[in-house]
């Protein structure tokens, strides 16, 4: 089996050690028995149908009660200077930050000198984008920013940072370039993946939002690990335009703030097609219902099931804030949401290794972790990846079965507190789970099916740390999630707490 | 190399033989150098850029000039009972028809009473969906018609037969269902593929139009051989809702009829989405703009280099009545086009394989040639399939230039008249070809691309077979290959003449 794949990786020009081998192979048949699962359910379903949602093709009914979103300015008690101050103080700490931009132009509008930070695999214009990858500490500038900075500049704000990620948003916590990022919380913990520069950077109030991407949680998971709230917006909803791919089919850039009001604030003003990115398409406009009358389902199974019971409470404490609100709970299981985190992940390690392929001669530069996971996708076969394509629109399926009756869905973001550092286990009621085994179980969701997530922080767990709810909606009612976190944070203050050491 | 693949399509679930192993072998070593080459040039781009055409994402400018299409009713000498005595009087001499449906009612409407002739890939309600397997010979009655028939239905037409094709529309010239369908024209020849008994009803003259599926070629070269016009429209501009499906990238729906006026009537019925196919967009209007002033660029190279000489003369013929007119010939190559065979067969024989994991325990009643043609997508790494439709996106960026200085592409349809019986060899300029060779040099181009293409026939050659040409337009123009189709049939009368056994 490992000869074989390796003989085959070879053939298709990427050049692996025997040890990549092994871990590659390793990796292919853990995956092999949700494969074979699928390979078992033949279908002859459009691969294509699992963008509907985003492409508009089944335009996303808009709710009918509630205002359409009034973006206001923010305000931020830090000029982009006082900013940079703070954020160096806290790089000593933390590692959070692979370039300070100390020189950028604060332009006019409603983010007028607003400082924010950039997730280093987000191009910003004269600044190299390194992705946080040995292979790419040397890379020119980038000749212009992504489509995601430059509409926050066009508003005035002023990015300020260049933040530490997992090498190419896919590799270990401790990616060779930079190290692991220490959590504001505690540092004797993570930061979280991928997103996890930038996460920092927002819990240490150096900066009152942050762009982060996330295509199997990495915007959600440090928001939760950081007490923020984050979002992952619908695919397609933001245009990737100058963002360092990974996965085509999953990944969303998203914002990281302490609050849903920034987030709305500054996800309104990222939405929204721009001719460039062949899957952002022209949206339906941003709507906030009110919170009397919103039907959540809260589903049980794999979604709850592994869960501290710290983050059960947090999660409680929100549903009822809800409830006490006028919400109400309404039945809806997701049974294949079991299936969304191997699934998931095979699409994404196959995008990524055709995507890395222009690199292929240079893996052993690569976090070993890089390569162990993207490696798998190096020799799935076409067949298997398209019914993995296929079953992102059975899943869907299931969620519109869930949303014909409910406005969103509220589960755990992710069943601990933040990893503990070097290893980066979790603690799930007293027992040690490794990394990858627990912290997407729910977040991969979205990314398989596009649907938006916000990560709320809902408390702190005995250990200190936060925990987190994640809200999920239809596609294209983002507005649901914020305006459901917003009424939740005007009646507690979890997400105005700041880090001990970074009062 | 064998035994490898082999193993790999047991793995995948495909129960193959020794010598469907052997040929799946051979098909794949025969693609192989064009894989490799794709390999060799690694890019980023997004493989969804390729549907940017029929998405809407790249918005194709609508010609100012020109009027929009005003449908008219057709008018057929024939009642739909009169149709079905000349097309079973035809079906003795051609084995043209799996099926008569004696009993469709008609309905109102522009096309009331007129009888059309449907491939059996496409769903009729109430008849069985052959696909001319002997897999489906015992099929259950389709519930609902397609889209495309359902469409017409409701235009008042009437569904006179379910016609002839290879198998799947990928298998052999022969398949085991049914055998050959011979040509009006000269019955020791081929009628085409893969739509073949559609273009037969039409040149015998029972019925005034037909449809077809085109994956290669597959409505325009039957078109071509039988000396009709027939369209392979955009990709994504009729629904595949309720067709057989080969090919989700690749495939259309699309009309055969004798004359371009009749093509528009039909393709202007059955376009626009339905909100079950995915990837059926909203569409931009149809117009027709002046031949006058229209800009005709004539590629060298692969698309034109093996031809014979009369159907060089036909396509000469034809860009001299339009020049004639007012067109004028502009520069335009395109140096891709050579790759658009290999690449798309890459796609179509993948996603087929894909499609027919289905009835991967049944493929040994399969026609061996369907299975030799699709085995070899069983194996296709996805990774390579995924830079193959990165390379959709190159090569419409090549039209994209041509097409920024030309309205429209006119090559020959394909390089010989119709294929003899039994071999299906191809004769050009004397020396004899084998079918797939020959048959989808230029006409895979608009599959790969989603180009709409037109096939016009421009006269016969010395064997008193007919030539054709294929017009092609940038994507939602088929008004302007239509409208210079019409220019050119309103001067000449190829298109009136019929077969001489079935004046």
């Amino acid at each position: 089996m490992s000869d074989a794949l390796g003989a085959l990786a070879a053939h298709l020009g990427y050049r692996l050690t025997p040890p990549q081998v092994e871990a590659m192979a390793a990796a292919v048949a853990a995956t092999e028995p949700h494969a074979a699962a699928l390979r078992a359910e033949p279908t002859l379903i459009d691969p294509d149908q699992g963008n509907a949602w985003s492409s508009g093709v089944r335009s996303p009914s808009v709710p009918s009660e509630g205002g359409t979103f009034s973006p206001v300015g923010l305000s931020w008690p830090l000029s982009p200077a006082e900013a940079l101050v703070r954020l160096r103080a806290a790089h000593e700490t933390l590692n959070c930050t692979i370039a300070f931009l100390d020189d950028r132009t604060p332009g006019d509008g409603p983010l007028a000198n607003i400082p924010f930070a950039v997730k280093d695999v987000i191009d910003v214009a004269g600044v190299p984008t390194t992705a946080a990858s040995l292979t790419r500490k040397d890379a020119p500038p980038a000749a212009e920013s992504a489509t995601v900075v430059a509409r926050l500049e066009a508003a005035g704000a002023v990015a300020i940072s260049k933040d530490t990620t997992t090498e190419f948003a896919v590799g270990g916590p401790h990616p060779p370039l930079t190290g692991a990022t220490r959590n504001p919380w505690d540092p004797r913990r993570w930061a979280g993946g991928s997103s996890m520069g930038t996460a920092a950077a927002v819990a240490v109030g150096a900066v009152p939002f942050g762009l982060g991407t996330d295509v199997g949680g990495s915007v959600r998971l440090p928001s939760a690990w950081c007490g923020l709230t984050g979002l992952k917006p619908t695919a397609g909803s933001v245009p990737r335009t100058g963002v360092v791919p990974l996965s085509w089919t999953a990944e969303t850039v998203g914002p990281i703030a302490r609050d849903a009001a920034t987030v709305a604030t500054v996800f309104d003003l990222i939405r929204g097609p721009d001719g460039r990115d062949p899957r952002a398409r022209e949206l339906p406009p941003l709507v906030f219902p009110d919170v009397r009358g919103l039907r959540i389902a809260l589903p049980g199974g794999y979604l709850t099931e592994l869960c501290d019971s710290a983050v059960r409470a947090g999660v409680a404490e929100l549903v009822d804030a809800l409830t006490a609100a006028g919400a109400v709970i309404v039945p809806g299981e997701i049974p294949g949401a079991e299936r969304a985190l191997p699934i998931g992940y095979e699409i994404v390690f196959t995008e990524a290794a055709a995507l890395h392929r222009i690199d292929a001669d240079r893996w052993d530069s690569y976090d070993p972790v890089t390569v162990a996971r993207i490696s798998q996708g190096i020799t799935t076969p076409a067949s298997d990846y398209l019914r993995a394509l296929q079953f992102r629109a059975e899943l869907q399926a299931e969620l519109d079965a869930v949303f014909a009756g409910a406005d969103l869905i509220i589960v755990p973001t992710t069943p601990a507190t933040a990893p503990r550092l070097p290893d980066c286990t979790v603690t799930i009621d007293g027992e040690r789970y490794p990394l990858y085994a627990a912290q997407s179980r729910a977040t991969m969701l979205g990314n398989l099916t596009g649907a938006p997530g916000l990560a709320v922080p809902t408390g702190f767990a005995p250990d200190g740390l936060p925990v987190s709810a994640l809200l999920i909606a239809p596609p294209h009612r983002e507005g649901t999630v914020l305006a459901a976190a917003r009424h939740y944070q005007e009646h507690t203050d979890h997400h105005r707490r700041r880090p001990p050491g970074f009062a």
